[in-house]
């Protein structure tokens, strides 16, 4: 298991209630690849949305995203952290 | 106080100890500018590095990494998060 760090854009003006909507849609689905998101932090003011997960490989991130219906490509893997 | 993630570029191939090196940069002199990094994350095949911290404003983290010698000007407020 590694850790990922993957970037949606397109959600301006996301609010606390649309966040927690969005992310059950993620978590609801999750075990089925694997995944277990960490944290998710949004900017309502720049659209961008940042999931912090812990998954077998970068593709199952991206298949749970896509099946709740918010794909994004944009994702890193981070072997390396400082608490 | 608000919380913020930004990106660095260019750090491909760092390691744990080059990434400790530069956090140490950064906590040393953070409270000059009333920043407080929560955690950093880094990937070192695209040599992207993600720091969350908590700080009066964009402007107080940007002059701590400008100052600590990895400026960035990539920076998102994420006042929304969900654990």
């Amino acid at each position: 298991m590694s850790k990922f760090i993957d970037i949606h854009t397109g959600m301006k003006g996301i609010d606390k209630k649309r966040l927690t909507d969005v992310h059950k849609q993620d978590t609801s689905i999750e075990s089925s690849e694997g995944v277990k998101f960490l944290h998710v932090w949004a900017d309502p003011t720049s659209g961008k949305v940042f999931c912090l997960s812990e998954a077998p490989n970068k593709d199952a991130v991206l298949r749970v995203h896509k099946k709740s219906g918010h794909a994004t490509d944009e994702i890193y893997e981070v072997p390396l952290e400082i608490e």
